[in-house]
């Protein structure tokens, strides 16, 4: 038995769900997304109550990965400063493949442009989880307003990856020299 | 004759084509903009090659009040500092209106996904022409690098307006300290 065939078709449905809307926009078809898959649309209908179901399972299953690529390790003991600049080393290293067209997390809450959408709901809970993970770094690095200053980084973090993601920006030497400013001026050494 | 009925039908349909794709997004279908614009599909397809030539229009045809929007007046002697901080001013005000998106020519690239579309290559254009205005007030303002600040500062741009627009974030306490810090630190006074 192949790998391919070990993965369950709801495992299937939910990758190719991930790398389609994330190439080729929200609006893939339910089609597209079977082929790729290999599963019917019957399967896939007994496995998601909708298409937009299968997009909220899609972003929720890249979710904990999402995260590890960007955040220092739990084990990470450098100080908050440099753990911060990690996430935006880590954004600056991707947007330089070919296939990076910016934060999935992102380009679907525009896409949709529907705040109730069951994956615009997922889209902006894992997203605040990474302004959460600012916040207590800023916190701890002792950050004269730590709420201000994640929602800068965030701001920044988004404005980077969308940029980066259409083509219109490259990261090196603009992502790095705009977060150190926000954390010195925001007292993080 | 009503003031409706001496619009073009090409004018009627470019501002569908910009209300219709800025509210649902670019995969609007045909038949919804030529509803809206009280247009036959035929007329359509004799004003324009195909949907994507339309929506080029469309954004081509917002560009001047897109600009008027932002930017100060002509003949605004206010310093580099306080044009910059206008432009900032102005986002922040129409972000809190309800039809609020986010910017129309972020939002187009991140949905089409291909830079090569005559609609990204409008939106990249009209962009490019915000950094333009960016690098030229920080280079009359003294910044030290006015190259980076420009770029810094349409990525606060995008950043704050993508984050907006999905309703992650409001601007207010947000986008004025961020971009007075960038001032700041690029020797802006």
């Amino acid at each position: 038995m192949t790998a391919e065939a070990k993965r369950t078709s709801r495992e299937r449905l939910i990758e190719a769900a991930a790398a389609l809307s994330y190439r080729e926009g929200v609006n893939v078809g339910v089609e597209a997304l079977c082929k790729a898959a290999g599963v019917s649309k019957r399967s896939m209908y007994q496995l998601f109550e909708s298409k937009d179901e299968l997009l909220a399972a899609s972003l929720e299953g890249q979710a904990a990965s999402y995260t590890a690529q960007l955040l220092p390790d739990m084990n990470d003991d450098r100080p908050p400063r440099e753990r911060i600049l990690h996430v935006f080393g880590q954004l600056e290293s991707h947007s330089t493949l070919p296939e990076f067209r910016g934060c999935a997390y992102l380009a679907v809450q525009i896409e949709l442009k529907d705040e109730t959408h069951p994956a615009s709901r997922v889209a902006c809970r894992v997203k605040g989880d990474l302004t959460a993970f600012f916040r207590a770094e800023a916190e701890q690095g002792g950050a004269s307003d730590p709420d201000l200053l994640a929602r800068q980084l965030t701001l920044v973090f988004d404005g980077a990856s969308a940029r980066a993601g259409i083509g219109a920006e490259k990261l090196a030497g603009l992502i790095a020299p705009t977060v150190s400013t926000l954390l010195d001026a925001a007292g993080v050494r």
